[in-house]
């Protein structure tokens, strides 16, 4: 399972890339100067697995530890402010990371919180923090309301890859690897399709009489 | 003394309740979607409990790992969804619920910050950090000023009732149940009379050549 | 050295006091009550370095234990709202203060990270962090996009500061203490010249074709 682990390294660091660049392309529309465009793609980047080590217990958080989580960050956001141009053109590739991150940092944040001896409850937030906390901290600092709490699928397939994980850690038929290979493929292929068909959670329409 | 955590249980889940109606009723308002109606009726029901837990080292916090509070919050986020115009109509209810918790959440937050042998002004700040961090995270997270730092008399009532725990547990007349009844019974009925009769604390003018 | 622990303490007071009262003087500004004053005054002092703490497992963290810093908060609370033409004039050694804050922190913070054990890019990042994360916390709760991610050398002022500790740390040549000199007086000139200098980190145009 060596090449499994050589694979989870290339979406980490895929993710960690995605992630940072969207922190570094929204910061950079925003008119943020140089420090807060690296400080929001390192927001971005390891905000979600910084509160989920503060709340299991795993100190210092990874996040802040890990030199190579940093440099990405900083090499994304030099990316993005000297190859804009480019960067652009990325679009695509660059919603594919995501989701790779996505789905990654979801499986993966609700297996430490487990590993940690934490319960099922516990996991399955954690996994979901992981996975989208960064982006709901990149939006707070940004001044708007975390796009992630508005539209489209996003932490419901985080939801879904991490409710994998913990329903696999009880039962004794499939192999950790697999549960989590599994988590990983469904969080991200409802998260593609949600891209791709723009699915969206329902909404409700504000009462017409409503002024609680 | 089983009849009073009888209450406080009772207590727990009607503030649990109405912490998560407010953050839902909100949230509804901005037109978030199902799981952004969920996840702030959640942040606000255990948001302040969770920063409390994490600065007096309670690890995994416990709005985390207890069922029922996650159950009370989506419960309730239902509830908002579905049958909008009863909750509308439960509005006095909901904010009698809600100095409920309020005086609840002040008075447990410092005595467990007590219980983990932290001084007295750690116990009041995490006191009232436990009463009314919840409301304030829905109000980062919804883009808007917290409304307890504007106006009435809120976090105030919160002051009160932790100042009254820390202040009993100086002194060897009254035992500790007692002191967190009178606790929870002023602090209820400041934040009662504050809405009743339109109480706020002082705001101050702005100076007018100032340019600061 | 006691003399310098002496200094040390002063300015620590100093740059409480600072960092409260520009908190307290943006939160009067946004018309809070005088909870919400009093709030994000200590917020601005004492927030980055609970964020600190709660990361490198200083458990309780030293913002909520130690009376002075609360204190030194009210006290710049009420000095804002009963002497606002007063703190209006002292806008100037009040940016003289808050540079020398800004210094400490960023020195004192990464030594305390160090001294847990940390590695140098935690000491670091933690050290930037309690220089600024009040400020930080004090704009998100305000609903503005936090200004050091914006204008001014103010964060990079933190982060030479920080660099130098960690830099003297892996060094056998000068004393600790005069390394932390060193990077107090590096960091606060930077501030200072920026401040007289209208200095700026570089920020970048939009691009005109840019829908990302």
């Amino acid at each position: 399972m060596d090449k499994l682990h050589t694979v989870y390294y290339f979406l980490d660091l895929a993710g960690t890339f995605a992630f940072a660049v969207s922190g570094a392309t929204a910061a950079r529309q925003r008119g943020l100067d140089l420090f807060g465009i690296c400080a929001i793609a390192f927001t971005v980047a390891c905000g979600g697995g910084i509160i989920r080590d503060v709340c299991i217990g795993a100190i210092p958080p990874a996040g802040l530890t890990t030199w190579y989580y940093l440099a990405t960050a900083i090499f994304a956001a030099g990316m993005t402010i000297g190859l804009y141009p480019v960067v652009q053109r990325l679009n695509r590739p660059v919603l594919l990371f995501d989701a790779a991150g996505l789905s990654l940092f979801a499986v993966t944040g609700a297996q430490k919180a487990l590993s940690y001896g934490h319960n099922g409850q516990v996991a399955v937030l954690l996994g979901i923090i992981t996975a989208v906390g960064g982006g709901v901290l990149r939006d707070i600092l940004l001044n708007r309301i975390p796009v992630i709490l508005e539209k489209e699928i996003y932490a419901s397939a985080a939801l879904a890859g991490a409710l994998i994980v913990v329903a696999g850690n009880y039962q004794n038929v499939l192999p950790g690897d697999w549960i989590a290979i599994i988590g990983l493929i469904i969080c991200f292929t409802l998260r593609i399709l949600a891209l791709r068909y723009h699915w969206n959670l329902p909404s409700f329409p504000k009462n017409k009489n409503g002024n609680v």
